[in-house]
């Protein structure tokens, strides 16, 4: 079985692809009747040197995506994991040449294939006469023994790119940046990790991996890499790819020791999360620095990729300063990250929390609560809660999840908690700042969001006053804040009807001489019958387990019904709830 | 079976990759007892709007990737897939205002969770007298009909931190960006495609797709879509998901039409190769383009992941001029690509072939080779691999893959077919440049690679003079093009050895006074004994199988043997190909 694909046909995936490229992104330019890609203000490079590179596809974004000001002048792209033709090649250094360009360096990456076609095109191209140089670029450092083919080109290729570029923008001839980017190559290393194999478009897995195993040092292609080891943190097998790259029994390791500056890339192989990208460079991070390595700059993201592999790579480059200006210089390519100028190692990186505001001391004025009867309204409350919490639970199980009750108590022996230390606040705006604190913390989930929303917005009209009006603007504003962040409208059937019918009864609080028991009982009244469905849907009424008290503090708290639930759990469970929960079952204090 | 991840352990992954971003980019802070990251210029900030924003881990670079100058002052993010606390959004609200900002936008994707935590800290924050507004994105365009939750917020959130990036970086009030960026919110659409399912670290796949299937439309969570279709074509889905999403029957649509403007995001959801990606966005230009719509800009990128689901999503933004210089104001974010600001569509994307160079007229120097003679020796060589064609097939069966004989007849053939159009090239430089390009078209393989190397390079000594010295040193290019570009060495057993022993050889034309015919036979003997393996390696002598003629211009053509194989294929094959070709069942000329 064949790889699931979002591609068109196998054979024209490279095209495609180059062409989606180019197509969005106005930099670039196809070169007709090749799969070629240059940069469109080619004109404007007459006198400087242009950098081509490319190779297979498969790779993306290298490396149509490093294309731009300061990076590539062009690329050439084969087919996926197939070198590109000669002839294209060639096609694209004489269309830089006839731009103006005064030479052509071609950044290679070391496989056979690439060598043969990209030293053809230059053999040819110098042949017609024109400047042409070529560097092959071998940074995998996963083998420790020689090998004839040489060490293979992985995404080091790409700080290849970006130093040739930046000495190219700068006005460097050719032999120049030749000599410079050859000393560059030979002090960088990369290695692979992966969890599981790629697939190329039409084709299988390229290999198969246990669950329990990763592959260390594979190529880009899915090519073997120098063991397979049991899965392991992202911490050990971090530590084991630096200790590999880094050790120096290891002839394709890179002299990374304690005092070296590098430049680390993090890179993605293509289908690995980007969660997973973030913990292994933190990892790498510290690992690093761990040994002393200062890193000068750190690139996280996807540069060159093996298709949709599930790993990994590692690239260290030793830099000094002058190269450290080169890989900062400006580029337009597309696919080069904003990196900060300012060195990674030794930089603070982190801040202190904010301080808290300072509380306002208690308010002494008009409508102070006596801190008595706080607490018997609130212990009767919680009392009521703590008795009903299997009750709740059971109406609960016909209609959610069965830890309403359990919820609830959490909220109530909270409160008891918090009351044993100490007299409640008098002023009513910090009582409800206070139970709304200590509902979010303590109660969970939605249920403590939406009270504790509730609360914070009922407690700001309070602050500067306390009179009956206030009292019914407090309810307006939790109202509206629980509209506002729950979604809900009067009528969908949540736990915000009740409270709305009440809150429209507390606006008789506003007219002078407004009693206020006899309004508070309206808006029990009118609150319970606020759970009633419309007449209309058909439904059975909602039988009502309020638990309000005459007080005005506790119609805040608990003047809603405990049955936090999404309109539609609420609807399911109305029958049942009728059944089991009539009046009389609770107790009104 | 839970998948198979990169993590240290399952409960700090959220932690650990903040931390790791953070650590690699020196434009951030982590904020200290909270997991929330700020920008370290947090100070410069006086006088401005601060931006935040978050949710729940595993949609990096989302959204810690997109904090920096021109985006956004800070990010809280909760767990994977999990709302933030209320308590670290409000910590991250207060640093911000303590820091000297004049009010905070909160952006928020539409998701309960994150609507009451953010909302409940926005109601604390404002309690505590810091002027704090909320937008919440909602740009999911998969349900046709209304959702009681509303649209989800997806990738168009990145949209928005940038557009309220640019006016907050413009110094406009809190006021003015919640307005303007609350009309952007509504003029987008966002429509997701999945070939599978991501996971939650230490957890299994969130749903299960079959191999001939893809979900349309679903969440950022692995949330379910509007439908399942059958696999189909790149150009068939985005045609299917561009419909869908602009489909006025459809609520959730975004108005586009024919002659609209837009900005197109082409969002990796995590796990798709880049190859893909790249085509499925050249699929959108194309479709988009085709009903009318002009792309100001598009982006390509993973911008709003889904841990590694293998998909993407398509977002399109109603874009006019003075909300284009906003998507095109400068950012140091670091997820946030270079854009050229051009636009897209209306642009051209390709620029014209070059122009081959003109054929320099044949030489008529000394030197110049008769043309009888030419056909005579090359038809005589093209007759003899013919012949050898079966024979040659036989020994690669015992050492490769067999099409060594085929491979040299198709070469051949070329050949052939080519002398037949006319008279070759009298000049020796343009004969073997053409024999070079007649065998890298039609050859192909690395053979053709080698060979066309080979004549290429030995073309250039022969255009100024073609005396026995300049004769010696084309041989000389020629071997030097071959060890570079096919890194093998005298020794290394392969085709490089024998021509290497016959070019020693015909140094000897360097020499004032040298024989031609004398040296020529010499060297055909050496290169035939540099068949043989070294002496110590124990290996049999391989039979020779060279057909070289005695005219100088063939030495350079069939010198080599065209077992044209790396080293361990050629070792392999070495008794096989002694016990079959001894020298007398190949004819010489």
């Amino acid at each position: 079985m064949t790889s699931k694909k979002l591609v068109n046909t196998v054979a024209g995936c490279a095209d495609d692809a180059l062409a989606g490229l180019v197509a969005c992104n106005p930099n670039l330019h196809l070169l007709r009747g090749h799969r070629v890609a240059l940069r469109s203000d080619l004109d404007s490079l007459k006198g400087r040197v242009a950098l081509l590179s490319g190779g297979g596809s498969g790779h993306e974004p290298a490396h149509a995506g490093f294309v731009g000001k300061g990076m590539l002048t062009g690329v050439i792209a084969g087919a996926v994991f197939t070198s590109p033709a000669v002839g294209s090649i060639l096609a694209a250094i004489r269309a830089v040449a006839q731009a103006g360009t005064v030479g052509t360096l071609l950044i290679v990456k070391n496989y056979t294939g690439d060598r043969l076609n990209f030293g053809l095109a230059r053999e040819q191209a110098r042949a017609e006469g024109i400047p042409v140089e070529m560097v092959v670029i071998g940074d995998d450092s996963a083998f420790t023994v020689l090998k004839k083919a040489g060490r293979r080109g992985l995404c080091g290729t790409v700080l290849i790119h970006k130093v040739a570029g930046a000495l190219a923008e700068a006005g460097v001839g050719l032999e120049e940046i030749t000599n410079r980017v050859s000393v560059v190559a030979k002090a960088m290393g990369t290695l692979g990790v992966s969890l599981s194999s790629c697939s190329v478009p039409g084709s299988r897995p390229t290999f198969e991996l246990s669950p329990d195993e990763v592959e260390l040092g594979l190529g880009i292609h899915g090519e073997a890499g120098v063991r397979r080891i049991k899965m392991a943190s992202a911490d050990e097998i971090v530590t084991l790819m630096l200790d590999h790259m880094t050790n120096s029994s290891n002839v394709s390791h890179v002299p990374v020791q304690s005092g070296s500056s590098v430049v680390l890339m993090v890179n993605n192989l293509g289908g690995l999360s980007f969660l997973e990208l973030g913990i292994m460079a933190d990892a790498a991070v510290r690992s690093l620095e761990g040994r002393g390595v200062k890193i000068a700059r750190a690139l996280v993201g996807t540069f060159m990729s093996a298709l949709e592999m599930p790993g990994i790579s590692l690239t260290l480059l030793l830099v000094d300063e002058p190269l450290l200006k080169l890989i900062d210089a400006e580029t337009t390519a597309s696919a080069w990250p904003n990196v900060a100028k300012v060195s990674v190692t030794g930089r603070k990186r982190s801040r202190a929390a904010p301080a808290e505001p300072l509380e306002v001391p208690d308010s002494t004025a008009t409508g102070g609560l006596a801190s008595g009867q706080t607490v018997l309204v609130l212990e009767r409350v919680c009392a009521t809660l703590l008795g009903l919490e299997e009750h709740l639970n059971a109406l609960d199980r016909a209609a959610g999840d069965g830890d309403c009750g359990t919820t609830h108590s959490r909220a109530a022996r909270a409160i008891q908690g918090w009351l044993k230390e100490g007299p409640p606040p008098a002023s009513p705006a910090q009582l409800l700042s206070k139970l709304s604190l200590l509902l979010l913390e303590k109660m969970g989930g939605s249920s403590g969001a939406l009270y504790g929303l509730f609360l914070t917005a009922a407690a700001q009209p309070l602050k500067a006053k306390t009179d009956l009006p206030a009292w019914s603007a407090a309810m307006d504003a939790g109202l509206e804040a629980m509209q506002k962040y729950g979604k809900a409208a009067p009528g969908d059937r949540t736990m915000l009807d009740s409270l709305w019918a009440a809150g429209q009864e507390l606006q008789a609080w506003k007219s002078p001489g407004a009693n206020l028991f006899h309004v508070l009982t309206k808006a029990v009244q009118v609150s319970e019958a606020g759970t009633q469905p419309p007449r209309k849907t058909g439904l059975e009424p909602l039988g009502s387990h309020l638990y309000v008290t005459l007080n005005k503090l506790i119609s805040f708290v608990y003047l809603f019904p405990p049955l936090n639930r999404e309109r539609s759990t609420y609807l399911r469970g109305t029958v049942r709830l009728r059944e089991m929960c009539s009046p009389s079952t609770v107790s009104r204090t």
